[in-house]
């Protein structure tokens, strides 16, 4: 953006090029992946999306102005000519992705000249290659540059409003002709309009509507030309650099109107930010540079024009000197000065500029080699044997964007690849990348506003608004008071307690206690609960489940297990029909029951079906067990349900059949036996439905929700009860209360993550997914693919429902359980197609956020099927090889 | 800033005023509360610190700007036009706190002259006053306004280089001769410096330097001035509104250096942000918000200039329509237009954002009003009896900034006060206002970076760094794995975990298991623990401890207690002495042990102890009751020694004597007991030291860190444990890993701020309390004073210790313990004094943050003996009247 005084257009050639040679390779690679997958088996090979990869082995860099006109150009030659113009050889690549007011300004073409310039001007002992390219224009622009000519010849030849203007400058000087030169300048425009006014407005009036994805791929490709050359192939020795130069300030808007430090975002350049040294330039520098930060930039120096305004010490003083603050000489106001001894003036600066570059460059690749080791040497992993964790299995994570991880890659060449995070980072997560934007601001904001404030007996605007939504949301109908805490493990010992609490009042215990302090020698609470369902790590949450690989004398020698756990029949997809499975033993004893199938998902919810014969099974086997339970012992009484509604998680994503959940809520409320629904894996959509709760047709008294309800930014839990569960806590004494909390209850940030994430999901306009107000998520998973998957030979069992795609894959022995590495092998091929993904033992699943689209979900899906396919054969070969 | 075309200085006079009367009058209340404290009694009575009050009777709000020059005085002027020329009568005071380039530039004389003409112009049916002030004013502004007649005057009266200019401009239009005016237009400029330069230059050059606070001090007073009319008196009917327009950018600095942006945050005003409608300033206003949002400021509308660049579009887009956005006509170029027309065309625009304004400041009251109601509907408070919390003692907060609350008050008049955060949001808080508005950024930072992202067999940066730390602070020396979980509860349970575990390896336990599967029926484990001492609310943490208030059937009627739990010796200051208390029974029957004092509390931590008679009685105690204990039975066995070393925070406050608990770690190292330090209360210099086991000079096995780790921002927790611990984790199958794990472990943005916490509080350049690297707190509670406490009638011991400072209350039956509500009387004085506590039942503390400074802990312990003396004086007036 800074005025080209039109210098050296008669030593340039021009010519008109249909196709950008370097550009047009990486392109074509990209389409032979697509057209090699076409294989005729079923199902259609699905196109591979693309991966973005950013290459590690030399420094990239993108530069930002805290306003327009500040001198980012400026800025980008001095870099340029300070890594050009030095004796060893080097390659600079300089990318300007938007222009507008194209060809009168171009940014590219004054890198390109104004080194031209200078090497002529300063005569360095090297020769120089210099290029300039324009890859894509608008009409206008297109025409403006090649008048009637190119209208005539390729008015046609539209594509999305923009031209292939293949406008091509080069130039060689120094050394001898026809010798290779030892340094090389690319310099590239790779959209451009024509007028001088903001981008989005430009593509708007031009007609060139360009994609975020569309410009990242470009500008993938373009930085590609790095790798060509020295980058890769270490006996050439030539230093290799990348500059993008963004147009505008940090949060001008791109040609799609996505402000530019979000479009840029998957890649997460390290920064250079060309600050303001006028009156007024302290704040917007500052300012600029906190949009950076709150998008996850890493700001590496500063440098402006000096006004006389010493600006760069406020400027420090904020940065606490942590990040160099540089500046540049005043810049000569006089247009016709060609600058050159401005240059010269400045070279110390645009040298020390590069020696802070080059060293964080150095540095964050140093700590990204080897963060996996110094990680396995320190950490110590949940749920995790370290001894079968060997270092280059260690993901190392840059960051991660929406629902992508940038990871970074050190094994044969360094680079950072895109996975999709399909644990969704183990549930919690639901934040598409704009999302997670919001949420980053409103972070910001609430530490700032908040901090936290100590919740007792106090009240702030997060803490409030996060409990009007949960009792308005997935508490609506029943629940009256909100309980906050840390995660889902202290929910649930919270529940338990309220559960008790309420069962003793309800049942004259508390009375009984009360009057003759009796209750304490007999009374025996037990939970009523399921096998295979998980409440969590902490004693009394683990108290609450059947005995399991967490609960071994082991793991938690204090553990014993107070419960009946019930054995509960499930449901699954298997050769494209929904089957039900009865456990062995109390079914098979009681009902006469055939196999069961049912016609669609839909109709296993059905409420028709507790008129069924198998309901009144349920209901007989149900009470069969709580009598024989109670008539164990005078004093033992179960005094709580606990459930995790439809889906047991950590159990290995089993589908309990809705109607037996149904069933055991009535059987325990005609007991008064308070009922607790376990929803922090299942709640917020997580499940298709804003509560597993809704899925089940019936309401609990008390339910604890956790994970993705702060859209899984934050650790947050909450416990929903009903008023006459809160009632039984109250009387005169403050010893009667519930003395239970966490010095962060309702801690602000959490509070105030929850708060947007539930607005957000919530509300069609922010989540496409919803089909109605407050609604029902849209099917994600391709329905024909799934029934294809379930009726894969590896394939045991599937169950989609909402966000979640698990499938078993079908093992025996050893092979199948929780400590199975059985589906190892898969997960490390998935990954290797950017799809991150961690197994349950020898079942793994898919997930994705609430507002994940469906396109997304099938390219995963088709994914995972090509490679359980593959994962198949290798088995396949194997037993052959056995045979 | 925006350019005064000089009008209108031929019908307005000047006056000389030595005093401002207002301003004044408000400055001379203050001394006058001062000055009535002088008693003769001791102590000497402190001066109450100035409490910050912002008054809610009317609206105000502070208008910031996208960048200098941006028409922020246009838009003052317009909603003054607006209020003003309105039929009703209307009050509006208009200050501007920072003015350069004074008297040529005076952004208030521009809004009193161009109000006046365009009341001329427009010729309302009203009678109007309207008054412009200047007052404090630096001697180049006050020599370029006065000449050499004021050098001669008052060129001697300097203090701190400015002067009381009180210039003084009023007028009268409309209306009768001596009929007071209906409306009144007052516009004040707080503090003036001749060079238009930024105001941190300016205070430099010329000698005018102003704290913040006396900033916001004398902001305060000008804000008064809304209170003398229309504000309170409903019967007068008067509109008031006050708007502060801030000088350049949002993150300008100020007079002292701070930016604007943090310098005004204590008030925390409702903002107008005055935006740019120029090329390059859709990015520019974009940032400008964001640094406001990142201090926590409500933006309410944000209105710019056009220029035909239809920046609303985008700006709408990003703000989702959730923030009003305002376009003004473009403004004439030509300098001699007198803006008339322009402010005509502009009505419309600036009658929408008054009315903007209005209602957000309606609906901001009204929310305000409810929340206390609100919060005891819905909510349900952890520790909290609701039947004993009335609606009008909650707190309503409105924000917090470093140790300091804003607290709304509505109960007679509508305020916002500050409080002193005096319990530390229970145990959490560590950052000052900087600190804070770093930690925002970081939150704000990490959020955009990543979000979360699940950490089995990952790595990334926060994490990674935050694990360093802590293994070179908190473990140093011992510690070399670091387990992440969320709070202080969990960090507990998996401590215990790992020492069971470690304890079976070294006993032969886990061989025996593995053989012969006996273990799991047999062994019984215990843990060695104190009585009064206190882990935490789940399960597991619970029944590591004595039997309490906490712990009964009607609170959990699964604790069973699972401990040998001994009665520890404590020390104490008393009549400023420090002494030691033996509980009765063991160690009467064991020793022969007159009364134990010290000199010191340094005394208290000496080494030299170790040699005493008293270590070797402590000894043999411990030794008989472990022995006593193993004989108890074959199968039960201690597994765990687990303490708070040094203090026992929710016990009471106690300070346990650290020679026994030096001795008790030594007996159960020589025993092969792991030893769990739980660091989560004393961690991170709450104690003076980085960890209270520097205190104790001795090691464990295993630590459990939370609360002021992250800086009291976000909760997270870290369990250290040595290689040994680790180690007995490592085999070749997943069963034996230690697998408990929280979804959120090691959560980004918890580990960035304890990253960034810990260094902050180590660094001397960011804490001015360490008093060498690395190192101890300085003495933070004057001694001299806390002596005296010790010495009051009404106070039984005190305890200080790093930022704590604990007193118990003399009181006897059901006044003493937890449940008594014998401090609240005490607690409910000191909030009117603006510190908020929270008691332990007679149990009261002051609790602030490691950088908090002496002075701030003087004026707490100040403000606390005074109320002790009220407090004491009244129960003996009781007394009185009883006998």
């Amino acid at each position: 953006m800074f005025p080209v005084s039109g210098l050296f257009t008669t030593t340039s050639h021009r010519r008109l090029l249909s196709k950008i040679t370097c550009l047009h390779h990486h392109h074509h690679h990209h389409h032979l992946r697509v057209l090699s997958t076409t294989t005729p088996s079923p199902p259609p090979p699905p196109p591979p999306p693309p991966t973005l990869e950013l290459p590690l082995c030399h420094p990239t860099y993108i530069i930002w102005g805290s306003n327009t006109g500040i001198g980012k150009t400026l800025v980008s030659t001095g870099l340029a000519a300070a890594s050009i113009l030095s004796p060893s050889p080097t390659k600079f690549i300089y990318i300007k992705p938007i222009q507008t007011g194209f060809p009168d300004d171009s940014d590219s073409r004054y890198v390109h000249r104004k080194i031209s310039e200078i090497f002529l001007h300063r005569n360095p002992p090297i020769s120089l290659f210099a290029a300039n390219h324009a890859l894509k224009v608008s009409l206008p622009a297109a025409k403006a540059v090649l008048g009637g000519e190119f209208e005539s010849e390729e008015g046609k030849k539209c594509e999305s409003g923009l031209r292939d203007l293949g406008w091509y400058d080069e130039r060689r000087m120094g050394g001898e002709e026809g010798v290779v030169a030892k340094s090389e300048l690319i310099c590239k425009t790779m959209y451009a309009w024509k007028e001088a006014i903001s981008p989005h407005l430009a593509a708007e009036k031009e007609g060139g509507a360009v994609k975020d994805l569309a410009v990242l791929e470009m500008l993938q490709s373009c930085l590609g030309i790095g790798l060509e050359g020295g980058g890769e192939g270490k006996k050439n020795k030539v230093d290799v650099w990348s500059v993008i130069e963004t147009a505008g300030g940090v949060a001008s808007p791109g040609p799609s109107g996505s402000l530019q430090c979000d479009l840029y975002r998957p890649f997460r350049l390290p920064a250079i930010l060309v600050g303001d040294g006028r009156l007024g330039g302290i704040s917007g520098t500052i300012s600029a540079y906190e949009s950076l930060i709150l998008r996850g930039y890493d700001v590496i120096a500063i440098v402006f024009e000096d006004h006389g305004l010493v600006n760069e010490v406020p400027l420090l003083s904020y940065l606490r000197n942590r990040v160099p603050v540089l500046v540049l000489p005043p810049v000569p106001q006089d247009l016709s000065d060609n600058l050159m001894e401005w240059f010269d003036e400045s070279q110390d600066v645009f040298s020390s500029l590069k020696e802070i570059m080059q060293s964080a460059f150095l540095e964050r690749i140093q700590r990204l080699h080897g963060m996996a080791k110094k990680a396995g040497d320190i950490i110590w992993w949940p749920f995790t044997q370290h001894k079968l964790v060997p270092t280059d299995t260690v993901t190392v994570i840059d960051s991660r964007c929406g629902e992508n991880f940038a990871v970074y890659k050190g094994q044969n060449r360094e680079f950072i690849t895109q996975q999709f995070d399909a644990c969704a980072s183990w549930w919690t997560q639901g934040p598409d990348a704009t999302l997670q934007v919001e949420l980053a601001r409103d972070m910001g904001y609430a530490a700032a506003r908040f901090g936290h404030v100590m919740f007792p007996e106090n009240v702030y605007e997060p803490a409030l608004e996060c409990a009007e939504l949960l009792l308005e949301g997935v508490g609506k109908g029943w629940a009256s008071r909100t309980f906050f805490s840390d995660n889902g493990s202290t929910a649930i010992e919270i529940a338990l307690k309220m559960a008790f609490r309420k069962f003793s009042f309800d049942h004259g215990i508390l009375l009984d206690f009360l009057n003759a302090d009796i209750a304490e020698k007999c009374i025996e609470f037990r939970v009523l609960a399921l096998k295979g369902s998980y409440h969590g790590d902490t004693l009394g949450a683990m108290e609450a489940q059947a005995p399991s690989s967490y609960t071994g004398f082991l793991q938690q020698p204090w553990y014993t297990g107070r419960g009946l756990f019930l054995n509960p029949p499930t449901v699954f997809l298997c050769n494209g029909i929904w089957n039900l499975s009865l456990p062995e033993g109390p079914y098979s004893k009681n009902m006469k029951l055939g196999d069961i199938t049912f016609s669609s998902r839909d109709e296993i919810f059905s409420k028709t079906r507790d008129r069924s014969d198998l309901a009144a099974s349920y209901k007989s086997y149900i009470s069969q067990q709580l009598l024989q339970y109670s008539g164990l012992s005078e004093f033992t009484c179960i005094g709580a349900l606990i459930i995790e509604p439809v889906i047991h998680g950590s159990g290995g994503m089993l589908m309990v059949d809705p109607l037996f959940q149904r069933v055991l809520v009535n059987e325990c409320r005609s007991r008064k036996i308070p009922v607790i629904f376990d929803e922090v894996f299942t709640g917020f959509w997580r499940l298709g439905a804003e509560t597993a709760a809704e899925l089940l047709c019936c309401l609990p008294d008390i339910a604890c929700f956790g994970k993705l309800m702060t859209g899984g930014i934050i650790p947050l839990s909450a416990t929903l009860a009903t008023d006459a569960v809160f009632d039984a806590f109250i009387a005169d004494s403050k010893l009667r209360a519930l003395l239970h909390g966490h010095s962060y209850t309702a801690h602000a940030m959490g509070c105030t993550a929850a708060a947007k994430s539930i607005k957000w999901f919530k509300d069609p306009r922010t989540n496409p997914n919803i089909i109605s107000e407050g609604g029902l998520l849209r099917e994600l998973w391709d329905v024909e693919l799934v029934q294809q998957i379930s009726s894969h030979p590896a394939v045991q069992r599937v169950v989609t429902l909402g966000t979640l795609c698990a499938l078993e894959l079908r093992a025996e022995g050893s092979n199948a359980g929780y400590g199975s590495q059985y589906a190892r092998s898969l997960v490390l091929k998935l990954r290797e197609d950017g799809v991150y993904m961690r197994p349950l033992g020898n079942v793994v699943y898919l997930m994705c956020g609430p507002c994940t689209s469906p396109e997304i979900c099938r390219l995963l899906l088709n994914k995972l099927y090509r490679r359980i396919e593959e994962f198949n054969q290798v088995k396949e070969n194997l037993k052959f090889c056995e045979i």
